[in-house]
């Protein structure tokens, strides 16, 4: 676990989710144990590159016997705070929220919806998914009431995420994942995960127009 | 324009969506120029880098006068191809399948849906968005007569991706936006671009359970 307390990058730790889809699948395989060259194989990453990324949490191999996979599958679940439920809402019922309420990888991930929010009154009080949504000036009474709530989801149209993303950093929320497609500000004691969905459509189009060129 | 032949890293490549954004904004707002030091007030970016990134492609900036919004802003719409409007299927009618067939970023980045597959006979025939869902297992009949249609959009289950990158692969397609889980294997002519859901939770995770040690 991580005992390391230097800074690991974030180069790493983004490739930290990558390797422990993998020895979740060998370990549904029922495969025993895999040496570094395999899991090189399969992730596509060098063999001495995974064993420095893991080697910043304390290793885990042994020379000449490679990792054990319910162990390193185990550590990577520590490492990456899979068994922490993080008591979580969304903001945001429209059709992505919707769908977002209902992604199983949530709980596998570690995040429990617990409510839904919305500006728009036609909408409040309905249920989306398993939720019925409540009203965004209910955002504060709530959080205070809900001292467990920790993550917040965001997917609002860009031109509300910032002041929701303050009023939810004013609340004590700790950690957003951002829809929006708005950079938030830096925010003390909130960490902010950005799906980007725009940009990753065009950077597809670079390298197809790149293509044609 | 593009017109330095040597590979551009996919770090520049990444940023560039990031530039636009910010130049879109400041054209919506009628800026006429921006100095590459309030470009890096905005994006987070240093100056420097900001410059470096823009000179891989020509420019276009002048010492001591900046960037014309205007002019950046088409110069990158060029680079990235924006303009050129790629005909787009959706493999996969779902829940998620259903949130990107109405995604309106699609057409602003120069993709148009076209066609809408899934293998549930139940969903076949029915309208999802603005869709009339095909068979999968029309999928090589559809695209040997829409030889216009290059890019696809794979919103299955992790079990099935592979298996219909391939079976696109061999129709032809170039582009592939990919959101199952998986990670497919190489193909020749084909790029591929991930949306990594499940990824970006437990980096999220990561980030929170490492303030709790």
């Amino acid at each position: 676990m991580a005992t390391n307390k230097n800074k690991v990058s974030e180069t790493v730790i983004r490739r930290l989710p990558k390797y422990h889809r993998y020895l979740s699948e060998l370990h549904e395989k029922g495969e025993d144990r895999i040496s570094s060259q395999e899991l090189s194989d399969l992730t596509g990453f060098t063999a001495s590159q995974i064993r420095q990324d893991l080697n910043n949490f304390g290793g885990f191999g042994q020379q000449g016997y490679g990792y054990k996979v319910t162990v390193l599958k185990e550590e990577l679940e520590n490492i990456l705070g899979i068994s922490t439920v993080y008591k979580t809402i969304i903001i945001g019922s429209g059709r992505l929220g919707s769908v977002i309420s209902n992604y199983r990888g949530f709980l596998e991930s570690g995040f429990e919806i617990v409510a839904m929010f919305d500006r728009d009154e036609k909408v409040v009080g309905t249920t989306v998914g398993n939720h019925v949504v409540k009203s965004i000036d209910d955002l504060e009474s709530y959080l205070e009431e809900h001292k467990e709530v920790t993550v917040a989801i965001l997917t609002v149209p860009k031109e509300g995420a910032q002041a929701i993303a303050h009023r939810l950093e004013a609340c004590g929320i700790r950690g957003i994942w951002n829809f929006a497609p708005e950079d938030l500000d830096a925010m003390e004691g909130v960490i902010v995960e950005n799906i980007r969905l725009t940009d990753s459509l065009l950077t597809l189009s670079y390298y197809l127009t790149e293509e044609d060129r």
